[in-house]
C-alpha cells in the first residue's frame, strides 16, 4: 500500500498584538513543515491591564477562530499575559484533541533544564510579573525565581530602537540616529539588569539563568547578552514553546513526514490596523509580513 | 443688603488616566478658590488606541458623572485624546450651561500668543499626532505646526525616571540609580527634540515655540528646557487650559470672591486600581493624592 501524501499540520498561533511573531519565528525555525495561522487581537490590546475574566473571553474567541475557521490542530498561545491568566479557558474553548501550548510552562521548563544553581531571574511586563506565573511555574520545578517588571522595554522595541538586521543597511544619517537610539536601549537594559542582579545578590541568590518572559524581548537578546556575565544563560520562552510544539508534532508523526524544501505557509489575521501590523510585524518575524487580513471577533 | 456668602464653584476634571493631574495642578495654582472633582477612567485606558465613537462614549460617561453626581459647573477635559476626538460629544452630554474646556484649543491659543515666527513645534503621543488636532487648531490661528509623536516619554514618566522634588531626598543608593535613570530620559528627549528640529529645518521652518501636547510632559519640562535653545519657548497646554478656566471663572465672578486662605477641596475618583492611582498620581499632582474612590461607570 502506497504511503499517504504528507498533509502539513496546521498550527494556530495567538497573541494580543504582534510580539508573538517572535514565537512564530521560533516555530518556523524548528517546525518549517507545518502551516501557520497567526492572529493578533490588536484592537483590544494591551491585555495586561484587563481582568482575568475579560482576557479569558477575548483569548477564547481568538482560539475558536483559529480552530473552527482556520482548521488549527495545535494552538500556541504566544502571549505571556494570556498564558498566565487564560490557558485553562482557552483549552476549554476548543476540542480537547487540540493541544494548547503556552509560553510560561515551557519557559520555566527550559530554565529547569539549564539551571544548576536552581536560582533563576525573570524579566517581563508589569502584568506578567504581577501574575507571578513564572515564579509559580519555577517553584513547581524546585527553582527559586526572582521576577522584575521592565515596562520600558516593550515601548523601546516597538519604537524600533533596537539593532535590526532588516533595517541596518539604511543611509548614514539614519545609522547615526539609530546608534544613539540603540545606546539608549542598552542603557535602559543595563539599569534594569543591574537592579535585578543587585536584588538577587541581596537575597543571597546565585542565578545562572535569565528568562525572557515577554514576547518582545527576543529582539533585545543581543543587547542583554552583552550586559550579563557569561555564567548567566538566557532562556527564550519563545524558543522553549517551539520545542514543546515539536515534541507534540513528533509524537503525532508530523515532524517525520516533512517534505524536503517546500516553503512554510503563513496566514496572518489582525483585529485592527492591518498596516501597522505589517510594518511592525516584519521586525518581530524577521521577514516580510504581507497580506494581513482584518477580522472582527465581535465584542 | 449683606453680601451672599462665597460658594466655591465646582470644577470637574476628566482624564483617561492620571496624567491629567498635571492639569489639575495647574488649575489649583491659578484658581485655588474652586473645589475640584477629578476622575481618571483608568479601567479603560489607554484611549489612544480606541475609535472616536468609543472614546466619545467613555468620555461622555465620565462627564455626566462629574456634572450629575459631583455637581460640576465647569468641565476641564485634561486628556489630549479626548480633547481631540470627543469635545463635541462631551458638550452634548452635559447641559449647555456647563462650559467644557479641552487642552488643545488653549494650547494652540497660547502658541499663537507666544509665537512671532508663526512656526510652532508640537510633541505628543502617537494618537494625538495622528489626529492632527494641534496642527488644525494652529492652522486656524495662522500658525504652521510640525507635530512629532514621542511614544517613549509617557512610559518614562510613568516609570518615574524623571527628577521629582517629591522623591529626590531618598537614600544615596537610590539617588545614584535615579541619576542613571534621569540620564536615560534626557537622552531620549534629546533624540526626539533633535529629530524634530532637523525636520523643521528641512522644511525651512523657524520655530520659536514648542507645545507640550500630552498631560505627562509637564514633568519633563525641566529636561526639555535644558535641551532646546532659549529662543524656543515651551507652551504648556495644562497651564493654558488653566488660564482658560480662570477666564470663565472671572466672567462668572467666581474669581473675584476668593476667600483669603482656605484650602482647595479635592475629590478623586478612578475606575480601576485606587492604589496605583494614589502612588503614581502624587507624582503628577505634586502633592499627596489620598482617598481615591473607586467608581463603576459601566460598559
Amino acid at each position: 500500500m502506497a504511503q499517504a501524501p504528507f498533509i502539513p499540520p496546521t498550527v494556530g498561533v495567538f497573541d494580543s498584538g504582534f510580539g508573538g511573531l517572535t514565537v512564530l519565528r521560533a516555530l518556523i525555525a524548528l517546525a518549517p513543515q507545518a502551516q501557520y495561522a497567526f492572529i493578533g487581537d490588536t484592537a483590544r490590546l494591551p491585555y495586561g491591564s484587563k481582568s482575568r475574566r475579560t482576557i479569558a473571553r477575548y483569548a477564547a474567541q481568538s482560539a475558536r477562530f483559529l480552530v473552527e475557521e482556520q482548521g488549527a490542530e495545535y494552538l500556541v498561545i504566544a502571549c505571556n499575559t494570556a498564558s498566565a491568566l487564560a490557558l485553562d479557558a482557552i483549552q476549554e474553548a476548543v476540542p480537547s484533541s487540540v493541544p494548547v501550548i503556552g509560553v510560561i510552562e515551557p519557559g520555566a521548563e527550559a530554565a529547569r533544564q539549564a539551571s544548576a544553581t536552581r536560582d533563576v531571574l525573570v524579566i517581563a511586563t508589569d502584568a506578567t510579573v504581577q501574575s507571578h506565573a513564572y515564579a509559580a511555574a519555577c517553584q513547581a520545578r524546585g527553582l527559586r525565581a526572582l521576577e522584575k517588571a521592565c515596562p520600558l522595554l516593550v515601548p523601546l522595541v516597538e519604537e524600533g530602537w533596537v539593532a535590526s538586521p532588516v533595517t541596518n543597511d539604511s543611509m548614514a544619517l539614519q545609522t547615526s540616529a539609530a546608534t544613539k537610539q540603540q545606546a539608549v536601549t542598552a542603557d535602559v537594559v543595563r539599569i534594569y539588569v543591574e537592579e535585578l542582579r543587585a536584588d538577587a545578590h541581596a537575597m543571597s541568590m546565585e542565578p545562572d539563568s535569565l528568562v525572557l518572559g515577554c514576547t518582545h524581548y527576543p529582539l533585545l537578546k543581543p543587547v542583554i547578552e552583552g550586559l550579563i556575565p557569561p555564567t548567566i544563560k538566557i532562556i527564550d520562552s519563545a524558543a522553549a514553546a517551539a520545542n514543546e510544539l515539536v515534541m507534540h508534532l513528533s509524537r503525532d508523526r508530523h515532524a517525520l513526514a516533512a517534505p524536503a524544501s517546500s516553503g512554510t505557509r503563513l496566514c496572518f489575521f489582525a483585529t485592527d490596523s492591518v498596516e501597522k501590523f505589517e510594518r511592525l510585524g516584519s521586525r518581530f518575524l524577521g521577514r516580510q509580513v504581507n497580506n494581513v487580513q482584518l477580522v472582527d471577533l465581535g465584542g
